[in-house]
């Protein structure tokens, strides 16, 4: 079973699908996609549990986005969108990740015409759990996500409202870039994005059954 | 000495930098940044040298773009942008790379406030020189870059026109995100980009005082 430090040091791409859950797209004022867009995070923000607080930069409005990862567990190239075998089979595992974002940064790209690698990409923002094993999640299209910023419940919805589920994420990115075993997807995130600051306390966990998954939990000071 | 092959396997991020030569901004009617922006290219599109051709996708109008990169040879964090010694330290060497562009992917990007990872994204949208010892540039603000397209030059200019040069560079990237050792920065593409299509043979290097580096020589076919 992959530990989480080695989860960080073999992560070579983070590659995270944007506006996929439509209330979210609502809470943002977006366009819904006709089909999925994706941007990458790099590895080095990736922040491990109990690694310490994310950092908020100087001026920057931070918001949090709790998303289900994915971890690769080979190399995938050209998936037809409908191997839902193949997309299974070329998954390692799973973690719990919030996908930090510096909203009025991102807000100031996308009205420039910008790329987001900055707004996502600050040394920190990727808090994500422990490696989920395989075997503990029956179908990843079922299941709770949830964020509560100082114990008060933010987001909690369901995988099944996905609009691109992930054989079709996984097939959309890995006809544009090879997916390498230890890359990590980020598969959306549900509405209740928000803000926080400097001293909240961010929690994250994943149901299945209505049951948490421990290895799922995220605590971030 | 690295080679080649060990930079594409320890890479972990590419850090680009975007409009970084006064000309090539004219070219293509962007603003000219008040401050540097960057955005990330995944190890994944790194071509080796005699790898092959570079793959155009369908519907792609794929655009070269000859840059100077580094090679970065240690950690670096919030370095100071008058640190020039600091940031010449942090390089391990050198490298010519083309940062191929879909540029009408990308273009459509701009428009939506949609994220540039795909358009920079692509397998094979890195071709990248052999490994360029430290020594052998004594000053890495004045060498020419050049590029052909079938034997007719494209590209041809000096380093020393770069709006922000590499102290700058690496500094603002590292008071975002932590640079690792491996890691490469395109530094920035001069004027004269253009499209090129199945077929064309792309030829680059790198002068320093009027000769060619030897080792900065990409051809791709
Ligand atoms: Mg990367
Ligand atoms: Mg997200
Ligand atoms: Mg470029």
């Amino acid at each position: 079973m992959a530990n989480v430090q080695s989860i960080k040091a073999q992560c070579r791409k983070v590659m995270c699908i944007g506006r996929n859950y439509a209330d979210h797209i609502k809470e943002l004022n977006s366009a819904r996609p006709k089909q999925p867009f994706f941007f990458l995070k790099p590895s080095s923000s990736i922040l491990l549990p109990g690694a310490g607080p994310v950092l908020r930069p100087r001026g920057v409005n931070m918001h949090y986005e709790v998303e289900l990862g994915l971890v690769m567990g080979k190399t995938v190239r050209d998936l037809h969108p409908d191997d839902t075998q193949g997309a299974l089979d070329a998954i390692e595992g799973y973690l719990l990740a919030i996908d930090m974002t510096a909203r009025n940064v991102q807000d100031e790209a996308k009205k420039k015409g910008l790329p987001w690698s900055i707004a996502k990409g600050f040394d920190t923002f990727l808090p994500i759990s422990n490696f989920i094993a395989k075997s503990r999640i029956v179908d990843p299209h079922n299941l709770n996500l949830w964020l509560t910023v100082n114990n008060e419940i933010k987001q909690s919805d369901n995988t099944e409202l996905m609009l691109f589920r992930i054989p079709r994420q996984l097939s959309d990115i890995s006809r544009v870039m090879t997916l390498e075993k230890g890359d990590i997807v980020l598969t959306g995130t549900p509405k209740g994005v928000g803000p926080v600051k400097t001293g909240d306390i961010m929690k994250a966990g994943l149901k299945a059954d209505g049951k948490d998954i421990e290895e799922a939990n995220i605590e971030v000071p």
